[in-house]
């Protein structure tokens, strides 16, 4: 089926990890309007292997060339196209994927699902690759987001067990949520960081992987932005969100800790502050009945350790139907999370963008 | 904009808590499908008020009438369409929510969105009330899916902060999945349930509310159901859960516990059983690369506590620019979780059918 | 699939010709739009079978209920819903439409699509009867595109081989467009309509049919409106025409004439006129690359003639696997295209309105 | 907005004529197809300029790279992305058509509607370069339907006024729409095509332009395709070829004759056929209530004279408002509907496949 997401800022993404290339059709951005393409591509580079021992020492090109949609970075109002060209030759050697399915990954559901069919080397169109085009829409995104004043920014909130400092609730502006992204490994508290480093890296020395949580908060917002039911803040971002691998949860302010608070509690109430309504606090994340209030939205997304771990594993041999071990090789992130923290935010951007278009149609 | 969800199996709803009807449109049911009416009944029945100590004493009458879509019980290929009568006189004193905003409420939100023009009385558009239809709509795909051997069901696996016993991950049969729905309190383990139902009431007491999560299961989806990237079995149920009032948290598998696990523990290897590849655990709940794996799908809905409490709130006259203090009346659920576990299985089976009937198109 | 148009004025369609209540919904609309309600039944009243002799003696009631969407006239930013009840009671006199197609209907193929599970009687969901609420989603469009300056009106250009007078393609205004909407019989000239109503009468007396073309202009349209390629003006006033029934031919300005005219007659040339550019010409009536240039929109749909005639008929009985003749009886306009006129004005206004918010998005 | 079509074979079209490449994104494909890429380049062979008289001598390389969706040739269920190198350099001649608006053209409606951001060399996102990539997803449409029996051809039924030899509305197989395609000159009567040439020359030799009117087919649909109301066939249809730079107009069957036709005339008969029913006539154009009845489904597309003539217009300075006059210079069709005929079996292709994987849905 599609994979597509927005109605209004409509994200296409397509190839897979061994195809000649992966990109983006993004439809429906306003016209005139100007893309600091090195600011992309700064953006891009976040997610890009960085041959730190957290990260993959792959080598991924990530400079995209633009097919449509820009006449000497402008928006010219036609649908924006852009293509990374994948470098990795074909191999054979992925053929083994289609025997032998590797635990955590879609080898084998996709195999059913598409009777053999399905593009096996590197992934094929499951690789964390295509998580370059959601950053080349997403990092589009974000600049179009900062022109209003609408500012998205993530940090690694926890990983392999140590926490993050924290972001309150309320009160944090664009340098807040800026401040992570622009440090090599994406947190708030340095020594926070160094400390997942190590757990990471003792996770790795085992040959295993960890997993994390990415946070991520929208500053700026006008109050309104989103819909009742369905095409709310909280459906949109979520989807856009568990479409980034290795995600399997989402929540919003409190989150699941909400479910153990008073009302007396998580209720925001509200006082006049300098002649205009505002809120004594923010336990729903900036979102209410859907629609945003003006505070930071806030949202946290549940990475899965990497699948890919170096540990020998069961698997199965789906031709002879017999049981075999499985021991991968090759080079793996030890933790996912870390690389994506811009993913998140490039997903988040994505979703309120579509949204604050939507919402010129209010009234 | 749209108040829709679903591709094949879409899903419209319609009207406020005050308008003369709320309901639902269902586009794409496949002909020749026989609806039990009493069973649907049954169905929309677990969601109503029930007078219960745990629940509102507010009277709603759950019984939809059906404009079109079906003969005689049989889908016929046309859109089916229901409502549901709004008993409920519209009452002047809703005018009140213009002014002044209930915490934790859409009431301010909407004022600035919709600019004075939303329907306040009962909350509106975003009333509770409105789960009623996507129940209708729920129920219906519940039915479809049990026909293709699909079953869902829910059970109120925390409150106030008492758990329940737990489903395992795996092992879990259409038994299983649909005991708790026929009690009363829809635990697995009355004496958890029992221990929830005081501590609801206690707090109900003090005029304050609770939060809860509530746990759904679908048992005997087969392989290769959802699609990478946007449209997977995560992000369509995701979309789904969100569109219900109070959901602050979806989590699927181990979900934000997956976080703090090693690949090695997290992974879900493979060995063959009885001449077919299986699953050695379900840590994934049911889902890779977006994708049923043929094991139970798992997922858990956080609800923050019902916004409307009794005790005295901080809020704002919005005609004056002054602080106010608001102590609401009426009838309200001190925990809403408990009347939206059959909403949780209605999202999930809604979303779930759309991607059954889209899997007919994989080849 | 879906019984829906639109992106923004979202309108869904719904029930069948003896199912309890026909309607439509429609998501999309600003909130805050007043709806002249006796504007709209007026409309309607239009549509509705009206005793005189070029329309079928069938009584129909067009009264829309609002079961959501309005307070007080006042759009509320939630989806309006509409529905009007079916009066005729089920009659089983309808099973022989499954045994015996009707030449012209839609009875044959919806047998095989649905199995036999489709709702025959009276047409079922291919009725004509689903005009009425089409027309009250197009009356309401037709309102807010008013408040816009834009005014959408039609005439029977052609009927029973006889022509109306014709629109010129430039310099018509609201009055032109909308006077032959206030006559009994919707043409432009009084003499040209007894005309047709001979023909169509002494078709009629003959147990026979006729068909016919309704013009539709649309004055008052800014530039700007409609997208290139496949959401292009001709596009959705295409798509939302050929879903009224017997239309089998849509074209613009010059339509079909333009296929035999040379580019120096086609063109439309700019001259400044009053410091503005102005079209020397519409030929294009009034959209260019898919959108609009200011100028009228002009556009002509084809009726064919009503497929209900009295006259024996070849056709076989399905059950049997048999020839059979058949003889309708029953009360069946001569001429479908003389009550189409509000219809297409509905369809077109659909379109348009569309059309008219995606441009708030242009830049 | 989108330049979008389809729901389940889902077309995304982007590019300009002098952006780097202009292409597509076709989602949906079922998993497991071959396409033949030699046919494939063999069909977009029959859109691409031929240096004949009847067609402008630029030089257009229509040799599409495949991105993603294909392995081998086979459709791997992710994506299909193709992209078509623009040769041509971009060149600043073109700033002209911001200040003069070439009339035919969109140039001056896309200068309102995109505040000067639009790309205006070569016609930008609305030059005919994008019917190639209409091509690609439409040869690989027409492949998908051949391998299910459906067979899509046109020929050109109509240029400078010449009528060329017609389809009976019965009785034409896989054949008989091929035919015209496999020629240089689409046509079905070769002395008809030799007419047509001498009239487009003489056009041509006087700097002007000719329209024309292409007849497409669809043989051997099953019955059962397409949907009531706004997702019928000739909704899907319409839809898509006016999506083709230059239409005006698209009819079905009969057509804008229907309109002058008596019901005892135009209705299609049933009668028994080797103990099957079977039309006695197939005025209807293969389609009944939106739905195809097995009849070979006829449809016509109106092209008005190509806009880009020789000849002196009247034009005005955008710029400084005031009149000039304008004369083309460069290399252009004298009558688009001649390469046309290629563009209006895949436009009609991709709407016909996308209904056709709908249908698997219907029960």
């Amino acid at each position: 089926m599609a994979s597509r997401i927005g109605t209004h800022f409509s994200v296409t993404i397509f190839g897979q990890s061994h195809s000649a290339g992966i990109g983006c059709v993004v439809e429906g951005i306003p016209a005139g309007k100007r893309i600091d393409l090195d600011e992309l591509q700064a953006f891009l580079a976040r997610r890009a292997p960085s041959g730190m021992p957290w990260s993959t020492s792959r080598k991924e090109s990530d400079v995209p060339e633009f097919l449509g949609g820009l006449v000497d970075g402008v928006t010219c109002g036609a649908p924006l196209a852009a293509v990374i060209r994948n470098a990795d030759a074909r191999s054979s050697d992925y053929e083994a994927l289609r025997r032998t399915p590797r635990p955590g990954h879609a080898d084998y559901v996709a195999e059913v699902k598409f009777g053999g069919a399905q593009d096996v080397a590197g992934g094929g169109h499951f690789s964390g690759r295509l998580t370059a085009p959601l950053c080349i829409a997403g990092g589009i995104a974000k600049q179009l987001l900062a022109e209003q004043g609408v500012f998205v920014g993530a940090h690694l909130a926890r990983a392999a067990c140590v926490a993050d400092a924290a972001w309150p609730l309320q009160g944090i502006g664009p340098e807040d949520v800026s401040a992570p992204g622009r440090k090599p490994f994406p947190v708030i508290d340095d020594a926070c960081g160094a400390a997942m480093q190590d757990a990471i890296a003792a996770a790795r020395a085992q040959g295993d992987s960890v997993g994390g949580v990415v946070e991520c908060a929208a500053v700026g917002l006008p109050v309104g932005i989103g819909e009742p039911l369905f095409d709310g803040l909280e459906n949109a971002v979520a989807r856009a969100v568990f479409g980034i691998p290795a995600v399997k949860g989402v929540e919003f302010g409190r989150g699941f800790a909400a479910a153990d608070m008073h009302g007396s509690q998580h209720n925001d109430p509200y006082r006049m502050d300098a002649g205009a309504p505002a809120f004594e606090s923010n336990n729903a994340g900036g979102i209410l009945g859907g629609i945003s209030t003006g505070e930071p939205l806030i949202v946290r997304a549940a990475f899965k350790p990497t699948s890919s771990i170096f540990i020998e594993q069961h698997s199965v041999d789906l031709k002879d139907g017999r049981d075999v071990d499985l021991a991968l090789e090759g080079r793996h992130d030890p933790c996912v999370a870390v690389r994506a923290v811009p993913v998140v935010e490039a997903a988040c951007a994505v979703a309120v963008y579509d949204l604050m278009l939507e919402a010129r149609l209010d009234r």
